[in-house]
């Protein structure tokens, strides 16, 4: 089965279109997690994922909030994936790359060791280090299109021949697309931006798209712009809104709700 | 004591502007340190540094050759960053960024948990991701400018109001070299591109060079181009040629000799 089919699929089992980011931090979690708990921030994340998994289509984990904790982080990193029940996608989040064999480690990383579904990916080395990533042909490798934050018109909003960079990136993306296995990661923050990309890469292409919420990203936007006509191969993300929802011991509840309700939300735009 | 300072004292000391990139691989190492030693990679790295510290400037730990193994790649990454002698500069090539939140928590990693001297960051997000790097003060941000592989062009030669975007990047360099802590990757491949970065650059950014060798790149454009008026600020990276230039149990000595001899080809342009 690949990628896509597995989106399909769960996206239509939960109705969600909602992935979920398990970005952890230790500020933001409900303390007495770490009066209480060997393992707090597994007990966290298990929570969650238990009290969320019948309303999302995927998790996103963000390698840097894992990396931080060195060795500890990664036996997180692989607990909290073990965890994930199988029918539903993981992103790792990592918006790696390099040159091309050093590329292929990262992918061998990800998707061998860690057993991603889908990556983020780096675009501005070009196609040589994005290639490594699209031979693992029944993933998904989400590449850097139009990110969230407000440098990102620093560079991806540049001018080439009359065309931003940033749909530069979209043509190339879909010209990539061999495989059949090419994503793009958009921000909700600039939803002009996301429509027209979206018209770019046409209806087969998945859309991650991270930015609603404490971004400040429109739910009805991104879910206009960012499906694909029949309503599908949209992952829309969000992470702080929903994990650290709640603070007390019935934090994971508090998820819940928070997950269901903007699943719900993004439904009525469908 | 910042950044420039250490990379001059260190290039004075061992007269050297050589990086040695740590890039280990199991099946270029030699084959009698997976027979008969209990860590082999760590094995091979404190060998080849006791053998090239006289003639190094710096060692660049490439992150993703050490994730490959997960739990025990970071130990080996550990281990290996504290048998380095201080006075060396330490690069983790890691090529990291994400929006700003998360890029705090990959600069937290790699300077603060690994101790880092230097680090690879890849600038396509813009500046708000690149300044939780910058906030180091005293340590080092190389920013990928122009990249040693073929596809660099893809995106890095587009042109921008007559500007290839690479140029665009380097401009940016040097904007925000507010705290004197910027660096740029520039590729040996590119020894054009190298002689345009390094004018926008002017003297005071140091510039981490990979390419030459396997990769073809020349070691007399790069020393001419690449170091500042005074001969300096060029850290000119080779990691397969010399950690792999033996295969036998005195595989160190053929690493010493080639980075002695590398070094010194180096110095004949300075």
């Amino acid at each position: 089965m690949n990628f896509n089919e597995k989106l399909m699929r769960i996206t239509e089992k939960n109705n969600s279109l909602l992935c979920v980011g398990l970005d952890i931090d230790k500020e933001k979690m409900p303390k007495f997690l770490f009066d209480s708990r060997d393992n707090p921030f597994l007990e966290f994340n298990t929570q969650i994922i238990d009290a969320t998994k019948n309303v999302v289509c995927a998790y996103k984990l963000n390698m840097a909030f894992y990396e931080v904790f060195g060795k500890k982080g990664f036996d997180l990193l692989e607990k909290t994936i073990e965890h994930i029940p199988k029918e539903i996608v993981i992103i790792l989040d990592g918006k790696r790359n390099d040159i091309g064999n050093t590329a292929q480690k990262y992918a061998q990383t990800l998707f061998d060791v860690l057993h991603a579904d889908a990556v983020t990916v780096n675009p501005y080395l070009g196609k040589d280090t994005v290639q490594p990533f699209l031979e693992y042909k029944d993933k998904c490798s989400f590449i850097l299109c139009r990110t969230s934050n407000p440098s990102a018109v620093d560079f991806q909003n540049l001018t080439v021949s009359k065309t931003p960079l940033y749909q530069m990136v979209a043509q190339k993306i879909k010209e990539w697309n061999i495989y059949g296995n090419c994503g793009a990661v958009v921000g909700a923050t600039y939803p002009e931006e996301l429509k027209i990309i979206r018209k770019i890469l046409g209806d087969d292409i998945p859309l991650l798209i991270p930015g609603v919420g404490k971004q400040g990203g429109c739910v009805e936007k991104a879910v206009e712009y960012g499906t694909n006509s029949a309503g599908n191969l949209a992952v829309i993300n969000s992470s702080r809104d929903i994990i650290f929802a709640g603070n007390n011991e019935d934090f994971a509840e508090y998820s819940s709700k928070a997950a269901e309700s903007l699943r719900n939300e993004i439904n009525t735009y469908r």
